[in-house]
């Protein structure tokens, strides 16, 4: 065995081991027996600690020093691993290995007390728990990176390499203001569509039906993943060949679901079309949140608000729902589905107000670790933001600072690749539509061509690629939010009239 | 830290990586993705593998080691534990560790192979896999253990310590020859029910409203279990709070899940009530598999054959189905149920008849390991033997020697169990029937009696005592297989009106 080779056998290891801990965490989410909860803690932490230990300890120290002093030794590929295990090394080394495993067992105690807190509608019950998360965070976050210009920098890089609080600061006050300007003037000179057909009552098997087959003809493949419910969608890659989704069916409300399967879909679609070199290694998944948020928001976004993509599915949920939208034309239809309005729940949000949901959220989040906030405050600070952004407050903590899963877990930093993920979609889609005719594909009975480019471009890098790299090869520039504002812009004004 | 503290730890550890296991087994056989075996099976190989080499490496010998030489410093509790995991490394003690892994691996993906030998009904599919799951049991059987008299008795003792060829010959016999003579009368002065009934169409959806109330009636936790749909039904308990069963849902064969259901809920309740005290060492679980499966079948054959059971469960069951049954009355319900008939389905065979079923598994086995019988002449040795004791032959190997999924794990020496399992619970029944009138408390709202009689002699002792002693304990005899057959007689004699 060459020394490159046992590195490799060294990362599967560790890759094993953390496909065991995803797969107990799938499960926590999706119908463990309730009262098993603090069982499952002990052997997810045991195990998530296990798999750091691997990756911050004397062996793994030994490889990078070994490398570092013996670079000819790795083959090309070997190189480009040794790169991110680094980077990762770098990232984890000074944590203590009992502070992670700590808190590894109270992010996976908290999301029961979340839960218990949704059911209480009281931010009140989590509140101590969430101060105990952030309070891990503020301890990680001088131990992960130095240099960084604020501790949310930190966070911010641990989903998206490269982003700064300067950055998004000036993106996200361009998106903002360019969603205020479409929505003052769909305001004025706008037509509303009408929507009461969409809480026609839908039921779940129903709605399944026509979910699965749009996401096969997507491109999701079922033979390498599967679908479930739970109260916060998600999907969760354990390989390349177990890329697994959720969603929450609402029987009243059938568009959640169906766009929400559709977005956890685009995310099992990257996952799925990795090239399989990189199996067991860092690099089998995909390189960011932004990155993988843009997948999923192509399928969510771009696919899902395409006339041509209803034009022929609509007919398609027609016949599997019977008669319930019998009296409802295509463009009532398509116009409804696009409606945009003020709403309180970020994954109900219309694809115009959405961005504003996160701009929200990263306002918080860098209240609280660069500003020190204080934590009672908390709910109120969101309540009154929603009313200042989006004209509304939340009548209860469920419908406000409760609704996201992301705190319970520590996901810090996180809610911004939601809104880059909108942007890089949006530029994305731009560059596709020079090749080919995207709208053409849509209307057509054949979508690959539209997962073969982004499998091209995106999927098949794994995370060997940076985001602002996989970004200016694909599109020949950086990131540019100008295309997510004009494909906005022209997008509502078609749907609302708007000349 | 003690070291008898250190030495529990330590035990945690494993079995906290053989949870984790145990969730990978289960979850490839509920659900997941079918193109993720290969990967699941690296997993399952090197926790597994992991779990082995902690049982049984320089670490664990120094333990034992210690507290061989100072015995006085393990608590009473700590002697019991102590006593167990000896045992066990005694067992694992000479088999090599990448031989373990690669057995493991083999049994994994053997599952996948029987699967798809079932889907083409051939036996030969198969073969050469089976060849190798036998040949690893062959190599590791003198490694196992030395003093036994023959191989396969090596095997027997993996699942019931203490239980011999000898013996099993001698009990079969008894057995074997009470059944041929009931089945003499039954046939020549009895008077056969009528089943028709029994298959008609019950919905899925139907059966599971049913057979989910009865296990909670009979005390199955859902809280701290689940129900789940698998080929092959199973219990997979992964703790004390976290015991699954699943069941094979068949609409015009509703009695098969019911009952299945009720069977795997009794492995469920003997697991959700052990005593926590056991909770991380290899006293938490059941103590031999033929105790195991004396309180499935006390479920299944004690409570599922009783009168009074369904004298209060029939109307339940007619409310839930609608007029299905309206038409037929209790006394052709309840006889319907009883019929005995030779079948070629272990599953679904009566209860009379499933004894003859072991027997064959069991005589097979042991052509196996002690006779070296050919494996190319194995489905027509299987199809010849149920010709002999049941008159009937497998038409194909689906409904012949593929029919169970024990081989394909390598689970050899298991079968007798069930036919244990059979005489234990009607000696168990026997003694309890002194304590409380048991047909009783089956007529009332209240079954918990019977469940707290059997945690207070079986359940709570987990594995800290063996199969002989809470035999003895519990009924003051050794091993009896007198009191099945009188139940059996009596049973069979009322249903079919033999005076």
């Amino acid at each position: 065995m060459t020394k490159e080779q046992e590195f490799l056998a060294y990362l599967k290891e560790i890759s094993l081991i953390n496909e065991a801990v995803g797969l107990a965490e799938w499960d926590s989410q999706t119908g463990m027996p309730e009262e098993a909860a603090g069982y499952r803690a002990e052997v997810s932490s045991y195990l998530a600690g296990m798999a750091f230990e691997k990756g911050t300890n004397e062996k793994m120290k030994a490889f990078l020093d070994y490398f570092e002093e013996n670079p000819a030794e790795l083959s090309e590929f070997g190189q480009e691993v040794y790169k991110k295990v680094k980077e990762e090394y770098d990232l984890n080394n000074n944590i203590p290995v009992d502070r992670f495993q700590a808190y590894s067992r109270l992010t996976s105690e908290a999301h029961s007390i979340w839960v218990d807190a949704r059911q209480q509608k009281d931010y009140g019950v989590f509140k101590k728990t969430l101060e105990e998360i952030i309070a891990f965070n503020k301890e990680f976050i001088p131990l992960w990176r130095k240099d960084e210009k604020t501790p949310y920098d930190v966070l911010l890089n641990l989903y998206e390499p490269g982003m700064t609080t300067e950055i998004l600061d000036e993106v996200f006050g361009q998106v903002k203001d360019g969603i205020m300007e479409i929505r003052a003037e769909l305001a004025e000179k706008g037509t509303e569509p009408d929507t009461s057909f969409l809480h026609r009552h839908v039921s779940q098997a129903q709605q399944e039906e026509f979910v699965r087959r749009v996401v096969t003809d997507l491109g999701y493949d079922f033979k390498r993943g599967r679908l479930d419910e739970t109260v916060h969608p998600f999907m969760l890659d354990l390989n390349r060949n177990d890329a697994r989704i959720t969603t929450n069916w609402i029987e009243d409300d059938f568009i959640v679901a169906t766009l929400g399967t559709i977005h956890e879909a685009g995310h099992g679609m990257y996952e799925q079309n990795i090239d399989a070199k990189y199996d067991y290694t860092p690099l089998s998944g995909g390189v960011s949140m932004g990155i993988h948020e843009s997948q999923s928001l192509f399928n969510e976004i771009i696919v899902g608000s395409s006339r041509s993509f209803w034009k022929k599915q609509y007919p398609v949920l027609q016949e599997i729902t019977g008669d319930i939208f019998a009296d409802v034309n295509f463009e009532t239809f398509y116009n409804g589905l696009k409606k945009t309005q003020s709403s309180l729940i970020r994954i109900q949000a219309d694809t115009l107000t959405y961005p504003l949901h996160i701009i929200i959220r990263y306002e918080i989040e860098k209240m609280i670790f660069n500003e020190g906030v204080a934590l009672d405050n908390l709910a109120e600070i969101w309540n009154d933001k929603y009313e200042e952004y989006l004209g509304i407050r939340p009548e209860n903590d469920l419908v406000g600072i409760l609704q996201d899963v992301h705190w319970s877990g520590g996901s810090f930093g996180y809610f911004p690749s939601y809104a880059l993920g909108y942007m890089y979609a949006a530029q994305l889609h731009h560059v596709m539509n020079q090749e080919f005719d995207v709208e053409a594909v849509l209307a057509s009975d054949d979508y690959s061509p539209i997962l073969h480019w982004l499998t091209k471009h995106i999927h098949q890098y794994g995370s060997s690629r940076k985001p602002s790299q996989l970004i200016m090869d694909a599109t020949g520039e950086n990131l540019n939010p100008s295309y997510l504002i004009d494909y906005m812009r022209e997008l509502y004004f078609n749907v609302y009239d708007v000349k």
